[in-house]
């Protein structure tokens, strides 16, 4: 029951526990004094712990959230970018699988003037990581120090990092407890969590893609929508343009789902090509970067301007100087082969026909993982060769021992298991399958500039 | 997210607490397994915190919390006492003020032939504890190994010792974390923490003095019969006879606060006299212990042997007996001027006219513990002289100027503090007090044998 150090009143670990816990409003300074005395370790994790099951159970209100993520932004360092003229915006997404707009979007909206800052995570779980897509390409440095992410910043308008040890180091502290406790899961704690390392970035607007449906963390549309809510207003608390989108994630993102398979379509699409589904979602996120980052005067304005940059070839020269600015093989661009390639293949084929009526999204992220492809622990190391495509999205026609998905696979037993879990998760039915909108919602007072 | 030991199927922590986070049911096998992965240090506090915080929140249902109790009385050692004939019986109180019940029934029940190992707690907070009372006895060990423990109870029929560290060990690690984690505040816990202790002290059956009112942990009789009811039925699940009364606490019972004073008090008692209400609690609780105890058919036979055993010298015999044996001077019980005597008193008035109304219980403790009486914290002293006697109780008529209480007290400072605090806690008033009965409510199966 120390005293944590600060100018104002002091302020009790226990006292703060125990508000939480009888569901009472804690001011700014109790939980900046909270936060601060845990980062520096002057509160214990058994404290903290506690007090994060409470917050779990109790919610916070949007002051103590935004309360919540302004301490934990101001734990570290702040980058400060404003000596770019552009307007800085990045895009965030909550997860899920086959996900690789980011490194569409960064190219794509620095290629329409934009400053693109992006730090983004590693994948965990069914769901992938950006920094682990980008490593798929041979040399690609995504350790940058600050210096050299503004040098590179600076050099081509984007630039794509991970999470630095100067950046909010009290989230890195704060999430490895709630991975232990059980408090991952709630809004308030994860929308401090994101909204303290984006507006960390220095950045001036931010597109929040939250995914919804059986790939995504928030299954249903309603936590979706909720979290989305509370993220928008906690930026704007802060003095930040945010817009989140409600996107679908009850099926993987694209066909392809692997770390250098992604690169791969991500390729496709900046050549104009690619996925239906991803090349939309892309066009509608870098629509509202454009939007929001001052270039295009409307959402529908940024989407045309988006695909003339992707048609004139500027979107995919911008991700061919990010790459070479970060160390990766340029070869790999023009020639798909030079990324790592899985030794073998395998087919998922149907046992009946019919339509594709649905897919256990989870399961195929977890296909990936057990094929190497991504980590159930943080530790764990990932094989960047390996993973899924798929020939057949849900609504479409399939008959019996037609070819559902491609395994590509290193290790025989984990290309057997995969394949398992994929047949399983592909639901085959007679009827219409049921049509889901790529983009269910737009929250944000942004919104109405559509 | 340690797998913990157990022959039966693993169970991890981490599953532990998110199943209690989502209000599920743990199973007897979950709760075991992670009670003594703690106890034996395999699982951390912070991962023990979060699981108590879900659990002062959610609750647990009547099995979980016989099953937290079960594995918590296992975590150490379980007395045998089945070589003595007699039943055992013991009684236990939740704690208020003034309430020195204990030291009158120990020897009054033993003198009826009933076995009584009592196993006290310190006084915390506003409330006294028995074993502060004891030590003001000058000698009196309360310290004893169980088997001087055993030795005591098998020569004179009652034995009255503080906890043990081979009783229930698994409650002294988990109350330390409650303490700094805003967790004690349960009445699952509080059940847990209390039945374990008691059902390892070897008895057959207990009686329970469960207090409400402005000097209780539980200020609404609701709340207390909850507690009740919950400690009835998991005594019950676990094979005991347990009875419940909830006792009134909203002023002190009898009329000395103060650990030499209340030995003073309860030696009147044993000679037949002292106050009123203290007396009358202490042959109704007395009463529930000799039926349970099978030396009297009825509740009411119980209070008039204990009348009898009272009037004929046999209780205080009893005590004299105990004292002697536990090493403490006899000498105080015949003259209380041996017992510990602070160096000055001081009068507290009534500035009005009328009737005592209320006192704020609570309050008059507070102040016994300003006076050096009672710790605020554990590992502070108890000076043993100190205390108030209340000359005035609720619906007493007072004049102006009247005394309403003297302090007793060694330090000038401490006690105008405390006098202070028991002038703003009378509350003097014209009309007719409400008039608060001594047992509120009788709650076991056991209740219907009055």
């Amino acid at each position: 029951m120390s005293q944590l150090p600060s100018s104002a009143p002091a302020v009790r670990a226990i006292d703060v526990i125990r508000r939480k816990r009888d569901g009472l409003e804690l001011s700014r300074h109790e939980i900046e004094a909270f936060l601060n005395a845990y980062t520096q370790g002057d509160i214990p994790d058994y404290q903290v712990s506690a007090w994060l099951m409470a917050v779990v159970l109790r919610g916070m209100t949007r002051p103590e959230t935004a309360a919540l993520t302004d301490a934990m932004l101001r734990s570290g360092e702040v980058l400060d970018f404003s000596s770019i003229a552009a307007r800085k915006v990045d895009k965030h997404s909550t997860g899920g699988v086959g996900d690789k707009t980011s490194l569409v979007l960064a190219p794509l909206a620095a290629a329409a003037g934009v400053a693109v800052p992006m730090i983004s995570g590693r994948g965990l779980g069914h769901t992938g990581g950006t920094l682990d897509k980008l490593e798929a390409i041979p040399g690609f440095n995504v350790n940058l120090p600050v210096a050299e992410f503004r040098r590179v910043l600076d050099a081509c308008g984007c630039a794509m990092i991970g999470q630095t040890a100067e950046i909010a180091p009290a989230d890195g502290k704060l999430y490895a407890l709630r991975d232990v406790t059980g408090t991952v899961e709630s809004p308030y704690l994860i929308c401090a969590s994101i909204m303290s390392k984006k507006l960390a970035e220095g950045i001036d607007a931010l597109v929040l893609d939250v995914k919804t449906g059986s790939g995504a963390f928030m299954k249903n549309e309603k936590d979706a929508a909720f979290l989305a809510e509370l993220m928008v207003e906690t930026g704007e608390r802060m003095g930040k343009q945010v817009v989140a989108l409600i996107t679908d994630m009850d099926q993987p993102l694209g066909n392809m789902i692997g770390n250098a398979l992604e690169v791969v379509e991500v390729i496709e699409v900046l050549r104009g090509a690619g996925p239906q589904d991803l090349r939309e979602l892309c066009l509608e996120l870098a629509g509202w970067m454009l939007h929001l980052g001052g270039v295009a005067k409307t959402v529908s304005d940024g989407k045309r301007q988006s695909t003339r940059l992707i048609s004139s070839g500027a979107a995919l020269d911008k991700f061919r100087r990010m790459v070479e600015l970060q160390g990766g093989d340029l070869g790999t661009i023009d020639d798909s082969k030079k990324l790592p390639q899985a030794r073998h293949s395998m087919p998922v084929t149907s046992a009946s026909a019919g339509r594709v009526m649905a897919m256990q999204c989870e399961q195929i992220g977890a296909a990936c993982v057990i094929l190497g492809g991504g980590r159930e622990r943080k530790e764990d190391s990932v094989d960047p060769s390996v993973g899924v495509v798929l020939h057949k999205k849900v609504g479409d026609r399939v008959d019996a021992g037609e070819l559902l998905a491609t395994i590509y696979y290193n290790d025989e037993s984990r290309a057997q298991r995969a394949r398992r879990l994929i047949e399983q998760s592909c639901e085959i039915g007679v009827a219409l399958a049921p049509k889901r909108p790529l983009v269910h919602r737009i929250i944000g007072k942004s919104g109405d500039k559509h």
